[in-house]
């Protein structure tokens, strides 16, 4: 059976704290979600000029798989949709789909909306049919639905009935506040399905019991054929239900068609969707997340490597994520192996190679000082290198120098205080060569000096630019008063991660910076 | 009803990807957990010297509520329980309770253990027994019962029955690979229910389907009465089931006994517990979370205004959490207006009041900038005062300068390359004072030398330190390379953070650091 999908990360999604989407982060996510082949994209509301500018310049985007919708809100009570602004703007939107808005909780049209069951059932009615005399397919999101059915269960089915008989091709059951459990949300669907076969219901649901994935499938086993979430579950309070969790759940667990053999571009559509959203991705994300498929114990470690069956409840390939050993001091020999055996494809190697529990104490040791190779497996491979005598140096630092200028005097408004630059003298071979950078302080004065002097002698480096750059202080931990950096790069198509520990800031730095650029020149990009 | 709760926190949840404790860490969640009130809290597994020290020390901590528990395995295939090291070690654990995990699916017993079903049943059998005559009480996990079920019911319940009937309090079935569906744990958990009267049977879920806290109460609804979770749902891969979600689902919405009145302490606990484990706290955690009961959009932030009962599924102070708005260019003016309410009390205020209109302004520049307020409340409460004229200014900065000493020589095993010194001079009122400090970086010895400066005036500083310190780099944004800097701030008994941005990182942290010291200054600790 196919499911219809919309997702609402652009909009339900831009209401969770920290989320906000520039134009051109939306027209980015519009791309990334038509390609994984979801139904219906919502791309926003339409509020004012520069909304209604967006979807105008949405008409120069040719989409292959989507449908693009805009969302809106049914009039107020008192007022006549066929002139409400909103509306209008929302009427006029170059797209073919709009999702509208309205209240089917009783208590709500009178305590908030201050108005009448059957005024709000008549705003509903004519805003549906503003929208459907300018030709749209009209979504409508039934507010509220299941606290309204728990307070009135005919008013809020009559909410649904009015929708449906104005035009609407879908009444979506929302549960606004997040506050239902799985077994009513999939109760009160049925009885909604049951009442009106033929009709397309939806789901949409939040995630204040953390069971928002759950509630959706119980719909869905209860007849609802349209699904609303976002990528990575991202919304308000504690986010909607997460399209990248459902999509695998509904497809590959239980035999509903929701984006085809698009599936396995699960993953990379995830990772692109925060990127362009700026959002910092959940690596423990169900399916999609680096560590869904990452195994740390060392039994599990073990027992994976003998039959993989028995510790993944999929084949990670289905959506587009790969299997992972992550190496620490609880993961034990087996994990290392894999790693050295990935270095050395010839050696006949033994979990009791002296080389394997060698690199077992160096990371047992470099864990004691703070680092964290978990999450940083460019550092972790060049380590293991050095361990094994085969790292090689791609150059030699002879001298480093940062300075700080002194500002002169504060400034009101947020101008710049200080500027910051490096001068680094490097040697590689024979040759040395001396340059200086500038940056947003010294990390970035450093880095930059550094890519200046080595893309003289390495141009592969000049596509690789610094994508993050984290600090935690350790103060809490044995090494007292140390920093870890940890550094994300890219060269645009992989990224990949660096570490350093040192109770110095600059020279933490140093060691994540030169593990980033050593690592792309060993050709490792694709390793980790 | 009650329910008993294991945490297994600092043994499963250990498992997840970059999370390590201490022995102190350990310690501090074992305390915090027993604040809160859970059964039983498992300690970590006795693995060698270091481990069984650790419990040693346990003897020393008094607690309240808790029972502590050591977690082992069940003796090798073809060995003699009562002669196995591990097993010896965990029945000398000064702890009353021991959990045991075995093997429940038949198809691990013959592809990863290697052995036969009823060799595997003599090792589960005999090493509870071992367990018992030490004394113990023993809680059996079920490894991959849900899994073994699908396989072979029968010896799944042969699995449970030998533990039992070798003096297991309590069965636990654990879906160990994630990958069931919230609907078959609790069809399958009812029948393992209704087959044992009167025993207790225990439920243990992973998140990979997202589903862990769904799963979990389905099981519970199916009569299991023993629940197994980790704070955050921290664990490997995708995770536990989160008991800061499952304590309020079952104890709130569906009426169980669980922690009783201590629930009001749940807030509290995980950002303890995060704390102590050095995790970073997801605000968008359902109920305990900073966003759980926060509302960002302009709609929602009038309605809950109106009638809390109509936005919010349940009332936050249950939970020891509070309602929060955040302020942010979709927000409308109803935040905004609160806020200057906060600082205003004595004002009639308006939404159109020439002041609100004038913050909000400001507000929509800022972020325009890439301020982002959302998660800084307390410089965003100093900015409203900016803008209100009510900012009052503690002291001025009169010079500033960083060095960073060049280095002399690369260290090739991490020793320290770099040390920065900050000089400042400030002036409060007509005194001029000049220090210096030096730190981990350039930001760290500006920190301190304005610490330094200002508690010769202001000895309320003294317990002011920074716990987080986070750069964003807002590339891909239309404000092309600034930096976005978050700080975040305790007095040991509150934290708050403060944003700055510049293209200059050093510039940012200023405006971050100097926000953090005026807030504490202006005696704001506990407004935001």
């Amino acid at each position: 059976m196919k499911l219809d999908l919309l997702d609402t990360t652009l909009r339900d999604g831009a209401q969770g704290v920290g989320v906000e989407f520039s134009p051109d982060d939306r027209r980015r996510v519009i791309h990334a979600l038509d390609d994984l082949g979801v139904s219906c994209i919502e791309a926003g509301m339409i509020t004012d000029e520069a909304s209604a500018a967006f979807f105008e310049s949405l008409r120069r985007e040719k989409l292959n798989h989507a449908r693009l919708a805009v969302f809106t809100r049914t009039a107020r009570a008192g007022t006549d949709p066929a002139s409400d602004p909103l509306l209008k703007m929302a009427a006029d939107a170059p797209v073919p789909v709009a999702v509208i808005y309205g209240k089917a909780w009783l208590y709500q049209v009178t305590e908030v909306l201050g108005t009448t069951a059957e005024e709000n059932l008549r705003i509903i009615r004519e805003s549906i049919r503003v929208l459907r005399e300018a030709g749209k397919e009209v979504v409508f999101d039934a507010e509220h639905f299941f606290s309204g059915w728990a307070d009135s269960p005919e008013y809020a089915m009559r909410v649904a009935d009015e929708a449906w008989a104005a035009g609407a091709s879908a009444v979506v059951l929302c549960d606004t506040n997040g506050g239902m459990l799985p077994d009513v949300i999939g109760m009160v669907t049925g009885a909604v399905v049951q009442a009106h076969p033929g009709k397309t219901v939806g789901i949409h649901c939040h995630n204040d019991m953390g069971m928002a994935a759950a509630a959706t499938v119980s719909a869905v086993l209860s007849g609802a054929s349209h699904v609303q979430g976002t990528v990575s579950g991202v919304g308000e309070r504690c986010g909607n239900a997460d399209l990248c969790t459902l999509i695998p759940v509904l497809q590959v667990k239980l035999g509903y068609d929701c984006v085809g053999e698009r599936i396995a571009g699960l993953t990379e559509t995830a990772r692109a969707v925060c990127d362009a959203a700026n959002l910092s991705f959940d690596e423990s994300s169900p399916f999609v997340g680096g560590y869904a498929f990452t195994h740390k114990a060392g039994a599990h470690i073990d027992g994976v490597r003998k039959a993989p069956a028995a510790f993944e409840h999929m084949d990670p390939a289905v959506v587009g994520n790969i299997r992972n050993t992550v190496v620490s001091g609880l993961s034990g020999r087996a994990a290392i192996l894999d790693r050295i055996r990935a270095l050395l494809p010839e050696a006949e190697l033994s979990k009791d190679d002296e080389r394997v529990v060698r690199a077992s104490a160096m990371i047992r040791e470099r864990e004691a000082a703070g680092f964290d190779y978990e999450d940083a497996g460019a550092s972790l491979t060049l380590a293991l290198e050095e361990t094994l005598s085969m790292r090689k140096r791609f150059f030699e630092l002879l001298s480093l120098k940062v300075v700080i200028d002194e500002p002169t005097e504060e400034s009101a408004g947020g101008r710049d205080l200080f500027s910051a630059s490096a001068v680094i003298k490097i040697a590689v071979g024979e040759r040395e060569y001396l340059t200086a950078g500038e940056g947003n302080g010294p990390v970035n004065a450093i880095d930059e000096a550094l890519r200046r002097a080595l893309t003289r002698f390495y141009p592969e480096l000049q596509t690789v630019r610094l994508t993050d750059y984290r600090v935690r202080v350790l103060d809490s931990k044995a090494t007292a008063s140390a920093v870890r950096v940890a550094i994300e790069s890219t060269d645009g198509r992989t990224v990949w991660r660096t570490v350093g520990v040192s109770s110095d800031i600059i020279n933490a730095s140093w060691q994540a910076l030169r593990d980033s650029v050593e690592y792309v020149l060993a050709g490792k990009r694709s390793a980790d």
